[in-house]
C-alpha cells in the first residue's frame, strides 16, 4: 500500500516550525507494514492545498494529512479537500455533537468559529478527536483514501492511533505482516560506541533489522522484525534482545524502551523505598521527569531545588565551610546536599546535583559541561563527577539529570 | 521567485530521523525574501528521486536539495540528478582536489570510495564543502536552478550561508522582496477566541497573513509579512502588531514571540527582584522553565517541589491546621506554600502552586484539572483557582506552570 504524508501551515513551511508529525506518522506507518514513499509540506494556500491533495489522490492508496483544521480563519485544509474531491461543505452532525460535548465537559463557552469545525465535506467520515476542539476525518480523492488530522502534535497522535490505524489495518485486510518493533534504552555509550558493541548483530539475526538513534540524552537500540506467524516473531525477538543486553551490559536501562524516570519508579517501588532530591544545575527537570509518571507521589517526596548557595545552606544545611573550600561544584558539596535533602524529610535515598550547564560559568578546572551527582542512604554518601562538553544548556541539563537518575539506578540494581 | 526543498533519505522517510533541515533552509531562503510553496521528502530510490527532480523543474525557479551525496552506495542522488537532467556523470577535477586536500588536512586515508563524490553531473558547478568529504553542486534541470547539498545539519548549513545564499542573491538581483515574520505570544484566550478577537485583521491590513497558532500552553498570533522596501515594511508590521495587541489585551505577554519564563526574568530583572517558588503539581517544571534561561540565577533562588504534605510542613511551613482543614489543593494552603518559599530564602515574592494533573486524585468538588496557585510578597498574599479539565498529565503540569507565571506576570506589570 503506497503511502504519502502531507504537513500543511505557514508555519512549516516558513521554517517557524519544525515539522516532527511527518516523522511520528511515517515511524507508525512503518510499524503496521505500510509503504511510505513520499512526505510533502505546503502553506494555508487553498489552490496549493487543492492540488497537491489531487496530486497525491493520483499517486497513492493511503493519505495521511495534518493542519488546518482549526476553527480560525487561516485553517483552509477542509475546505481544500472539499475542493479536491469535487464536493461540498455540510454541517456533519457527529462531529458537532462531539465538539459541542467538549465544550460541556470543559466548561467552557463554544464560540460561533468552533461549529465551523463540523462543517465536513459531503461524504467524508468524521473521525472523533478525543482530546481537542477539531475533529478529523477520512475522505476519498482519487484513488486515495486520505485521513485528515489537527496538527498539533498530541492530538494527532492520539487520533492516528486510535482512530486511523484501526482502519488502515482493516483496509490492509488479511495479508497484513505482523510486525514487532522492541525498543531498548540505553545510557552512557555513545551512538558509535552502541554501533560497535552490536557488530554482529546482521549475521546473528538475518531476519531482523537493527537500528540505533540517539533519542538525546539516550541512545535507543531498535530491532524491528516482520513476519507471517507472531509467535515464532516474538521468540526471535526474545532471542535477539537477550543477545543486544548481553552486548551492552548495564548500559541498557530498559529492555521495554520505558523513560529513566519511569525505571527509577519502579525500582524505588519494589524496594517501597523513598526519594528526595536536591537539584542546583539541572534546576527542577529530575523533579521534573519524576512527577511525569503517575503514581510518583508514592515514593518521591520533596526536591529542593537551591539554585544559590545560601539556599544550599539554609534548605539542605550545606555547610559554609564546605562551599567555600570545595565551591559548589564539588563531590563534598553535592554529598552534603543528598545527604540534607534526604535528612529532612526523611527519605530512604537523597540524590543531588551540581553543576555548569553554561553557557557562562564554566572555569579551566571546571570546565561548562562538569555535574557532580552526590547519593546518600542513612548509611552512606558518595559522589561522582562526570564532563558532558556538548550540546546547549538545556541539553546539558537533559544529560546531567539522566546521568544523576543512572548513578541511583546503578546503587538500586545493587 | 519561486522555492522548493527536497529532502532526500530513508532515515527521514521513514521517520528515523526528524527533517530541521527543511525548516532551517526555509527561515534562510524566506528572509531572503524568497518565497517557499513546497517541501517533500523522498527516500534513496533512484526512479523515486529523478521524477520528483523533474517535478520540481517544471514548477520552480529555485530548488535546494539535502541529502545522498555520501560515499557510500546508498547514496544516490548526484546520479538522480545527472538523469533527471540528461546528462552523464563526469569526473570534476575542481572537486577531485577539494576531497584529495581535505583528507591531506585532516591526515586520513582518501578510500576509493570517497573518490565517487567527486564524479558530478557533466555541465554542473561544484560546490565547494569546507567541512566535510562530500561537495556539493548546482545544476539545471528543466526551468529550475538546483542547489544539491549534504544531509548533514552542519554541513549543510554552512554550505547554504557560504556559497549558495550568495548565488541565489546574484540570480535574484534587483527583484528581491525583504519578508518580516512577528510572533505575538499569548496565554489565557483559546485558539477560536483570539481569532475572533481578530477578525478584522485581513481587512486592515490585506498585504499581509494572519496565522494563529496552538503552540500549547500558549498561543501564538503570527503575521507574515514582504515587501519590497524594507522600511515600509517594518512600519506596516508595528502597526499590525500594536493592532493586534490592542485587540488581544493583557493576554499577550510577548510582542517578539519570547517564553513566558524569559519575560519573567525580564520583569523580575527590571524590578530587582527575586524570586522563590513552591511547587506541588506542576513538579519541578517551573523551576525547569525558569533555569532554561541563562542567568537566571541572578533572581531565581530557590523552588521547594514539595510533593507530600509533610514536606509542604517542613520545608515550607505550611500549618497542619490549613492542610486538615482545607487539603492540599486550596487557596489557603498555596497562601501559605507561597509565604513559606520566600520567608525562608528572603526572595521578593513567592510563587506557589498545588492541584490535581491526575489521571487519578480527583473529586468531585476538585476534579482532575483543578489548580490553585498563590502568589507572596512581604505585605501580601492571593490566590486564584483555575480548571483546565483537559490533555494529559504533562499538558497539565505545563499549562499549571504558565498559568502560575501568567499570575506573577501580571503582579509585575502591575
Amino acid at each position: 500500500m503506497i503511502t504519502e504524508i502531507l504537513a500543511t501551515g505557514y508555519e512549516i513551511l516558513t521554517g517557524t516550525a519544525i515539522d516532527s508529525n511527518s516523522a511520528h506518522i511515517a515511524q507508525e506507518l512503518q510499524e503496521a507494514g505500510l509503504e511510505v514513499v513520499r512526505h510533502s509540506c505546503v502553506g494555508d494556500d487553498l489552490d496549493m492545498l487543492v492540488s497537491i491533495l489531487q496530486e497525491i489522490g493520483g499517486r497513492a492508496d493511503i493519505g495521511i494529512v495534518t493542519g488546518g483544521l482549526g476553527p480560525t480563519s487561516d485553517d483552509i485544509t477542509t475546505e481544500a479537500a472539499a475542493k479536491a474531491a469535487g464536493v461540498e461543505l455540510a454541517l456533519d452532525t457527529t462531529a458537532l455533537n462531539a465538539i459541542e460535548a467538549l465544550f460541556k465537559a470543559r466548561q467552557r463557552f463554544m464560540s460561533p468559529s468552533n461549529k465551523k469545525q463540523a462543517m465536513l465535506p459531503a461524504g467524508s467520515e468524521c473521525l472523533n478527536n478525543p482530546v481537542g476542539t477539531a475533529p478529523g476525518f477520512c475522505l476519498k480523492i482519487g484513488q486515495c483514501v486520505f485521513f485528515f488530522l489537527p496538527g498539533v502534535p498530541f492530538e494527532m497522535q492520539r487520533m492516528l492511533a486510535d482512530v486511523v490505524m484501526p482502519r488502515i489495518e482493516k483496509i490492509q485486510g488479511i495479508d497484513k505482516d505482523v510486525r514487532i518493533v522492541k525498543t531498548i534504552a540505553t545510557f552512557g555509550l555513545t551512538e558509535a560506541a552502541t554501533g560497535e558493541r552490536l557488530d554482529g548483530f546482521a549475521s546473528e539475526f538475518p531476519d531482523l533489522i537493527l537500528g540505533i538513534r540517539a533519542k538525546f540524552p539516550e541512545i535507543q537500540v531498535k530491532l524491528y522484525g516482520r513476519d507471517k506467524d507472531e509467535n515464532s516473531l516474538g521468540q526471535l525477538m526474545k532471542k535477539a534482545s537477550a543477545w543486544v543486553v548481553d552486548k551492552i551490559g548495564r548500559n541498557v536501562f530498559s529492555v521495554e524502551g520505558k523513560a529513566m524516570e519511569v525505571i527509577i519508579g519502579e525500582l524505588l517501588g519494589q524496594k517501597k523505598a523513598t526519594l528526595a532530591v536536591a537539584e542546583s544545575c539541572t534546576g527542577g527537570l529530575i523533579s521534573h521527569w519524576l512527577t511525569n509518571v503517575p503514581g510518583s507521589s508514592e515514593y518521591f517526596i520533596f526536591s529542593g531545588v537551591t539554585y544559590s548557595n545560601d539556599a544550599k545552606k539554609k534548605i539542605l544545611g550545606v555547610s559554609s565551610d564546605t562551599i567555600n573550600r570545595c565551591g559548589a561544584v564539588h563531590e563534598e558539596t553535592v554529598k552534603e546536599m543528598a545527604q540534607g535533602a534526604r535528612r529532612i524529610v526523611g527519605a530512604t535515598y537523597g540524590l543531588a546535583t551540581s553543576g555548569i550547564a553554561g553557557p557562562a560559568g564554566g572555569s579551566a578546572d571546571k570546565p561548562v559541561g562538569t555535574v557532580c551527582v552526590g547519593l546518600a542512604t542513612d548509611s552512606s554518601a558518595e559522589a561522582y563527577r562526570f564532563n558532558f562538553p556538548f550540546g546547549n544548556r538545556l541539553m546539558k541539563k537533559k544529560i546531567f539529570a539522566i546521568a544523576a537518575l543512572d548513578v541511583l539506578r546503578h546503587k538500586l540494581q545493587g
